[in-house]
C-alpha cells in the first residue's frame, strides 16, 4: 500500500509537471511537431525575401535594365517553385519529409537558378528565362538526388553541404558560366555591359537583405537544438567576409568599389554553407575572411582577366561570388569536419562541376535557337514607356 | 505485484518519454500556448511588413508625390491600428481571442484603409487621410462582425473567408470606389494622374514585398498544423498570377507594363484568400492564373473605359487588383470548397459590397467638405524642399 | 484492486492526453526550450534588418555619401557583432544565458554603435569608423554590466529597461555627441552637411523597416508568454509617435518636414524601451504621443539654437532621436511602473550619461589623431567611380 502511495504521488508530479504542456495540447493542431514545421515555415518566408528582394536588387545594376531584371526574378521564381513541387509530386512518394522541406527545397532550387541567370543578364528575353528555368531545374534535381540522397549510387557516403555551398552555389554558377560559354558572341563579348550609376544603393539594399536573411537559409532545415549555433556560424561568416572585402577591396584596386562591397561581403555566406551546423565560431569567422579575400581577388583581379582570356562574359560575376566561394567551401569541410568521408565530399565536388557545365552548355546551346543577340537588351525593347533606369 | 511492476515500468517510461518536454516546461512562460501566439506574432511583423513597406511603395508612383505617399500611409497605419484596439475594447469583451489575434484583425484593417486610399491617392491632404482612416474603420468593424461573427443575425451560416478576398480586398477596394465616385471633379476627372518615371524600382521593391510575405497574411490566424499548407497555396496562387501576368500583358499591350507585373502578380494572393485554408495545390495554382489574367485584363482593358464612362478616377487601380480578383476569390470558394454553405457566402458577398459601397459614397462626402481639388497635389504643397520624385 | 484499476486509467489518461506532445518528442532537437531559442533566433533576425537596412537607409541623406554610409553601416556591424562575442567568451563564464541571449545583446551593441556613429556620419572615413568601433563595444559593455549586471556593485537594484531606452539609445546618442564634441572643427561647423534631396524615399524606406521590427527589438529577449503584449505596447508607442510627428511637424514648421516623419515617427519606439513589457496599452500610445512631440520639438526648435550655441554639430540629430526619448523613456519608468526602485533606476540614467560622455570625448581625440577634416567626405573620395548620389 505504501508502494502504491508512492506510485500515486509520482504519477500526481507527472501530471503537475506537465500541467501547463498539457493545457496547451488541447489548442487545436498545436503540437511540438507542428511548431517546429511553422518555424520552418518562418525561415521559408526569409528565404523567399532573399529570393525576390535579395538576388532581384543586387543585380540591379545593368544600364537601362532594372525592370528587366526585378521581371526576370520574379518569373524565374515563379517557374521553378512550382516545377519543383511537380517533380516532388511524381518522383516524392518515398521522400518522408514534410510539405514544408519540399518548400524550403524548392526555394534552394530558385536561388540556385537566379545564381545561375546572374551569369547571362541582359542577354536574354523574357521568354529565354522562362525556357532557362524549365532547363534548369530537372538537371538541379538530378545533382541533388545523386549527391544527397545517394542517386544513382555514384555516393555512397555522407556529403556534408548543410547550406549549400556545393549543390546550390558552386552548381548554379557553373552552370550560368556553361550557358554563358555557349551563347555569348563575340560581337557581345565587346561590347561591355554598362553600369547604371545610379543603381549602387539599390544593389547594396538587396545585398543587405541577402546578408540578413542568410543565416536562415543555412539552418532552413536543421533540427531546432541546432539552428542558434549554426546561425551564428553564418554570421561570423559574413562579418569575416564584410570586413576581409573592405580590406581587399582598397589593397587590390587602390580605392573600394561598391560593386566588391555589395557582392563579396557575402561570400562568407555562401563558403561557410557546407560546414555552417558543424564549424566553431572561431573557425566560421576565419572560413568568411578567406571567402571575402578569395570573392575580392576574384572580382578585382581574375575577372578581367580570364574574361579576356575566354572571350566570355560573366554578368554579375557569379563565379567570384558564388563559384570560387562555393567550391571553397566545400573543400572546407575536409578540413573542419572531424570525420568526414573524404571519397563522398570529393565526389560530390566533381560531380557537381561535372553535371553543372555540361547542363549548362547544352541548355545555352537550345536557348540559343530562341534568339541570341550582339549588344545587351535594355528595358523598352520589351517594356512599355521610356527606360529611365 | 507484477501488475503493480508493469504499472511502474509504464509510468517510468512516460515520465522519460516528457523528459525533455518537462524540463522545457520549467522555462518561466514558456508553454505550447505561449509559442503558438509568439509564431502568430511572427506573421504580425510579417503583415506590418506589408502594410508599411509593401502598400507604402507600391504606391510610390505618382509624380512629385512620393514623400507624400510614404507619410500617408504611416498615418493611415497609425490612426487605424489604435481605433481598432479601441473598438475591441468596447465591443470585444465576449471575444475569448488573445491579444495577439486582436492585433491581426487590426491589421487586417488597416490593410483594406489602405486599398481603399490607393483609389483616391494624390486626391488628398494628410488631414484628409486621417479621416478617411477614421471613418472608414467603423464600416469595416461592422461588415467584419456581420459577414465572420454573424453580427445582426443577417448571415448564420459558416462564411470561407481565411485570408480576407471579401472582407479585405474586395471590401476596401469598393469603399474606395464610393469616395473616389463622390469626390471627382470634372476637372480632376480631365487632369491625368502623371506617373514618376523613375520609380518603377521602388514600385516593384513594394509588390516583391507583399509577394513576399502574402503566405503570412493569409495564414494568420490559422492553426500551426495548416500553416504550411496554406502557406504553399498562397506560394503556388501567386507563382500561377505572376506567370499569367507577364503573358497577359505582351499579349493585351504587345509590351509588358511594368505597373502590370508591380500590381496583377499579386491577383493571386488576392483571389486565393477565401480558400487557401482549404484549397489543394493544383487548384490554387489554377486559381492564381485566373487571377492573374482577370487583373491584367482590367488593368489593360477595363480601367481606360470604365474611366472613359463614368468620369471617375481609381488612381493606384484598385478595383482591378483587389476589387475584381476579390470577388473571384469569394466565388471561387463556391466551386472549390465542398459543403459550403451557398447562401451565406454569396449573402457575405451582396452585404460587403452594399456597405462598402454606400459607406464610401458617404465618407468621400464627408471628407470632400474638408476640401477638395481639381489637380492633384505635390509634395511641396504640404512639405517642406522642393519635390524631387 | 479497484484502487489499482483506478491509477491505471488515470495513468491512461495521463498517457493520451500528453499524447500529441510525447509523440512530437521524438523529434530530434525539437523541444519547448529549443523552439523557445528558435523564436529568439527569429527575432535576432528582425534586429538583423534594423541595423543593416533600417540604420543604414535612414542615414542615406548625406549628399554624395550613399555609398560611405551603406559601407559604414556594414563595416560597424561587422566589427561590433564579433568582439561583443569575443568579450562573452573571456567575461561571460558565469553567464548562463545560451548563445541566442548573446547574439542578441551583440546586436544590441551594434544597434548602440550605429546610433553613435550617426552623430559623426560624414565626418569620417571608412577606417575611422572601425576604430570607432573598436573603441565603443568595451565602454558599451561596460555600461551594460554596470547598469544591468550589477557590475562593481555601483548599483544593486532593478533597473527597468527592457527595450533599451537607456543603455542602447540614451548611451549610444550621448556617446556619438561626445566624439562629434571632441572632433568638431570650427570649419566643419561652418561647413554644413548638405542632404541629397533624391534620398527621402530611402529614409523613409529605412524608417519604415526600423518601425516594423522595433516590437521583435524590444521584445528580444522577454519570455515568450509576455511577448504579444510587449509587442502591442511598443506598436501603439509607435502608432502615437507617428501622429503626433505629423501634427507637431506642420504645428512647429509651417509644412511637413520630410526628415521628421523619417526620423521622430521611432521616437515612440525609443522611449517605450525601458517600460515595454509593464506599461498597460493606454500609457504605452501615451508615452509614444509625448515622445514624438519632444523628437519633433527637438529636430524642429532646439537643433539649430544649440548647434549655434555649441559649435558643434551632430549629423543625423541623433540626440533628438535617440538621446532625448530614450531618457525621458528610462525617466518615465519612475511614473509607470508601480514598486520600482527609485535610486537605481536615476543612478543607472546617471551612470550611463557620465560613461557615454566621458567615453565619447576620449574616442573622439583618439580617432582625431588618424585625422579630421574642415569639409564632409564624400563617397569619390575612397570610392571607385564618380559619385551619383
Amino acid at each position: 500500500m505504501r508502494n502504491y502511495l508512492k506510485a500515486l504521488s509520482l504519477l500526481t508530479t507527472v501530471v503537475l509537471t506537465i500541467g501547463g504542456v498539457a493545457h496547451a495540447a488541447e489548442i487545436p493542431g498545436s503540437s511540438l511537431a507542428a511548431l517546429t514545421d511553422v518555424q520552418k515555415y518562418e525561415r521559408a518566408i526569409h528565404i523567399m525575401a532573399m529570393l525576390l528582394v535579395g538576388f532581384g536588387f543586387l543585380m540591379v545594376f545593368v544600364k537601362k535594365y532594372g525592370r528587366s531584371t526585378l521581371t526576370a526574378t520574379y518569373l524565374l521564381v515563379s517557374v521553378s517553385l512550382p516545377l519543383y513541387f511537380l517533380k516532388e509530386s511524381y518522383f516524392g512518394i518515398e521522400n518522408s519529409a514534410g510539405i514544408i522541406d519540399t518548400l524550403i527545397l524548392a526555394e534552394f532550387a530558385a536561388a540556385s537558378l537566379l545564381i545561375c541567370a546572374g551569369a547571362v543578364l541582359g542577354r536574354l528575353k523574357m521568354h529565354q528565362y522562362l525556357l532557362l528555368g524549365l532547363m534548369f531545374v530537372p538537371f538541379y534535381a538530378l545533382n541533388e538526388w545523386i549527391v544527397l540522397n545517394c542517386g544513382l549510387g555514384l555516393i555512397t557516403g555522407k556529403v556534408v553541404d548543410t547550406g549549400g555551398s556545393i549543390v546550390i552555389h558552386a552548381f548554379g554558377a557553373i552552370f550560368g558560366l556553361g550557358v554563358a560559354a555557349s551563347m555569348t558572341t563575340h560581337q557581345e563579348y565587346e561590347t561591355a555591359i554598362e553600369c547604371d550609376e545610379t543603381s549602387d544603393r539599390y544593389s547594396l539594399l538587396g545585398s543587405m537583405v541577402l546578408w540578413i536573411f542568410w543565416p536562415s537559409f543555412c539552418s532552413a532545415l536543421v533540427a531546432p537544438a541546432d539552428v542558434p549555433k549554426t546561425a551564428i556560424n553564418v554570421i561570423l561568416a559574413l562579418c569575416g567576409s564584410t570586413l576581409a572585402t573592405y580590406f581587399a577591396s582598397v589593397k587590390l584596386r587602390g580605392k573600394i568599389s561598391a560593386a566588391d562591397i555589395a557582392n563579396a561581403t557575402l561570400a562568407g555566406g555562401v563558403a561557410i554553407g557546407s560546414t555552417c551546423a558543424l564549424a566553431v565560431p572561431g573557425t566560421s569567422f576565419a572560413i568568411g575572411i578567406l571567402a571575402g579575400l578569395v570573392s575580392t581577388f576574384g572580382f578585382a583581379v581574375i575577372q578581367e582577366k580570364l574574361t579576356d582570356l575566354t572571350k566570355k562574359v560573366d554578368t554579375c560575376g557569379v563565379f567570384y561570388l558564388h563559384g570560387l566561394p562555393g567550391l571553397l567551401g566545400g573543400i572546407a569541410a575536409l578540413v573542419v569536419v572531424s570525420g568526414i568521408d573524404f571519397a563522398a565530399q570529393l565526389t560530390a565536388i566533381l560531380v557537381t562541376i561535372i553535371i553543372a557545365a555540361s547542363a549548362g552548355l547544352i541548355s545555352g546551346k537550345v536557348i540559343a535557337v530562341l534568339g541570341s543577340r550582339s549588344v545587351p537588351y535594355v528595358d523598352n525593347e520589351e517594356f512599355e514607356g521610356e527606360s529611365t533606369d
